[in-house]
């Protein structure tokens, strides 16, 4: 593979469906159905962005089940797609890490399902993930990312559409979709 | 969209890891994302094949909680999705069912995990989808449908392909990328 794409889901900052601020809290199944895509699709990283210690410890707990405890030997290929989890308080100390391991500073990419055109479409972040720079791809759990988070990355990824005006896709459909389409084989 | 194309999310007859087998306990995010990624994509029914009383009973109550619930009023998108959610104890009936609705019997096709080719590609259905036969998209849960169960469809679908050996996507995680396949557009 050799692609350096990594995964983040952001529980902080998002918006609640009155367009407030707030902190999400974790879904169990978004770390396993994201992390199984992202080990199905060769991507190099899945980070888990909440700023919670409640929430840190949570994930941390449902992690060592499914890698360390009884659940990796009930079942080692769920494990061997946990195992692309990280945690972090902040999205700033993921690109931190991200750049540490890589030696350059990853490229960001937001996803939203609001409506507008991104400035990115799905066929050149295709061949981006088969260059040499990191790239995060970043999804945002509740209602979404907020407008701030998302002005500053450097790229904002076009919505998925679907058959009409309706795209109200979870955020594990969507992460399994942009995977699709940026890594699937062509059909 | 006049499409003509439907979902079974099938919980017998199905294997468990030891290849026996089951009828599996329905999920409640499988309910909630493979609906909203057919409403998205324009599917026109989405069934749950369960022979189990107790667990038609708890689709029932959720589905009731969403369409004609307080989950309705909090979150109508939900609403909209949920109402393609269709019960039946056999994938039989529901055959009947869609032939009494379509005036034709529907044509069937199987989704699989399990390594070997399929006898139909995803460019091949998606010419298959915008034509006038009814046609059923069918996946298993737990650890697949039985080998039986699929010879006895009209079409297998090719498997997922990803990055490497390692394919084991959440059914949610199948049902989005291969609804994109067929229905999303061209990028």
């Amino acid at each position: 593979m050799g692609n350096r794409l990594y995964i983040a889901l952001v529980h902080h900052p998002v918006i609640d469906k009155n367009g407030q601020t707030i902190a999400s809290a974790v879904t169990n199944l978004d770390l396993h159905d994201i992390a199984r895509a992202s080990k199905t699709y060769g991507v190099k990283g899945y980070y888990i962005i909440t700023p919670l210690d409640d929430q840190q410890t949570l994930v941390r707990q449902i992690l060592d089940h499914w890698t360390t405890g009884v659940g990796g030997i009930y079942n080692p290929r769920r494990r061997e797609a946990l195992e692309l989890i990280r945690i972090k308080p902040t999205f700033g100390e993921m690109i931190d890490g991200i750049t540490d391991a890589e030696g350059r500073r990853p490229q960001t990419v937001v996803t939203t399902a609001r409506g507008r055109r991104g400035n990115l479409s799905y066929s050149r972040l295709r061949a981006m993930v088969g260059q040499s720079t990191p790239l995060v791809l970043t999804f945002g759990t509740a209602w979404g990312l907020t407008d701030e988070f998302m002005a500053s990355a450097d790229f904002i990824l076009d919505p998925l559409i679907g058959a009409g005006d309706y795209n109200h896709l979870s955020v594990r459909s969507a992460a399994a979709i942009v995977l699709d389409r940026l890594l699937g084989e062509s059909f």
